[in-house]
């Protein structure tokens, strides 16, 4: 079987494009596939299918078998593989994913996708749809405290759950101690997704994530949507803005006309392999 | 640039065989390539190239950029894909190493190595030589005390410094909390691999390991070797044992007539890839 290793900000994905429905076998390709040791390693297995409602439907089955409805990265890397291999010839085209249609828009470099934008849609801010344990809309620099530290969060919703705490330096702030006592704060009844963030300027943010079930990332691309609603609701930043994630940057823009969240980032095609010697 | 995907016991490589020399970019490839989310992703890379003193030569670019000297689970992987891929005809060859010249035979199933037996050369027992920070010969169940806790070790150097420890259940034993402790003790002038080891019977036994600057790993080689040295060393094994490791079992044989280690083991071709699309 030929697959394609593609990586959205490291966040990294085998891409398979010869299949016309989901194998019934999907989720062990999955786990035996994605397996860093023993297979070709990947956190994702991303099918490229026909659809009958968009240009290319994406189904993407997670290294531990799990489906996942959505991931900007993945949708990136998707956009890019159907323009480079002729799946598509438009550079504007619709995605359909778990979560429904998703439209995307590619920059091209010498013929080839070089940056992909993706609609992610409109934040959500209310504290109950979030879901946080306070209501009220929106929820900012909201009170909350973990082992005995106090913090203050900004409650966005991208489709998933995040909390964006603005810290002095994110580059040095211990992710790892800090993310998952809070992940699983009381005021989180479906957990969260923790954003910290520096402000570099109205125009530039650093920030690092840690993700719901996940840990520590490269990259986290509703985080960083998140993050940005965050900064321009508390007025820290602009609506647009350039994010510095650990595993590249993602530009990203809160939309003053339709409200709605647009990502762009790259998307990288690293090698092609073929999978089953014998 | 094409290369094969293959591991020994979940210990994996990148392997390319169409070099005739090192390339100067050698180290930078291996870093590059090696990156498990930007890269092909591995614990090294590894040339095999013309020798003149041995069937093939292999030379090993860890990811960090460094040059392994020697490398059981490598060692494998270079004679299996020798013999697939016709680069050597016969089923007894010799490699050549930074460490010298290994002898191996390879075990054939449908005509493709199988299983391949690598000769380790025969343990170093003496304290110094090892190196220990106590001298005789053999140092056996020697006292040594790690945050407050006793433990006894036995002393083996395959080429690198061994601390063997017998505990009751190894599969379930900590060794993430007591590896990183003994593996810089003052007792170890260089370091050491720590083996935590548990006896089913005589000839089986269940080994997990903390490998010097690596930390927790599926598979040690020169460690499991080591593991029945200081096994048939205490009378607790013979000197033919079966190691079960947690990326799979190698059959460990401490001969009594060169008193050379014997290790046999499984290699396999996980997938071939292309590198460097655009």
């Amino acid at each position: 079987m030929n697959f394609t290793k593609m990586n959205g900000l490291g966040n990294d994905f085998i891409v398979v494009a010869h299949f016309e429905t989901l194998p019934t076998d999907a989720a062990e390709m999955a786990k035996r596939m994605c397996d860093r040791h023993f297979g070709v390693g990947a956190d994702g297995l991303v099918f490229i299918l026909p659809s009958e409602h968009a240009d290319v439907r994406m189904r993407i089955m997670n290294a531990d078998g799990s489906e996942a409805e959505q991931c900007g990265n993945a949708v990136r890397c998707v956009a890019k593989y159907a323009f480079d291999h002729g799946l598509v010839s438009r550079t504007e085209l619709t995605v359909e994913t778990g979560a429904g249609l998703q439209r995307v828009w590619i920059e091209t470099k010498e013929g080839r996708a070089h940056r992909v934008k993706v609609d992610m849609g409109a934040p959500i801010l209310g504290g109950q749809a979030i879901p946080l344990a306070v209501d009220g809309e929106p929820i900012v620099e909201h009170p909350i405290q973990a082992n005995g530290r106090d913090f203050c969060f900004t409650g966005v919703s991208m489709g998933n759950p995040h909390a964006v705490i603005f810290v002095d330096d994110a580059a040095t702030f211990e992710v790892d101690v800090w993310g998952p006592p809070l992940e699983v704060h009381e005021m989180f009844p479906n957990k969260a997704n923790i954003e910290f963030t520096s402000v570099i300027s109205p125009k530039e943010m650093t920030m690092r994530v840690w993700e719901r079930g996940c840990g520590q990332t490269y990259a986290c691309g509703t985080g960083a949507c998140a993050t940005v609603v965050a900064g321009a609701l508390t007025g820290r930043t602009d609506r647009t803005v350039l994010v510095h994630l650990k595993g590249g940057d993602l530009h990203i823009e809160w939309s003053e006309v339709d409200g709605h969240v647009y990502m762009t980032g790259p998307a990288e095609e690293v090698f092609t392999g073929h999978w089953g010697i014998r």
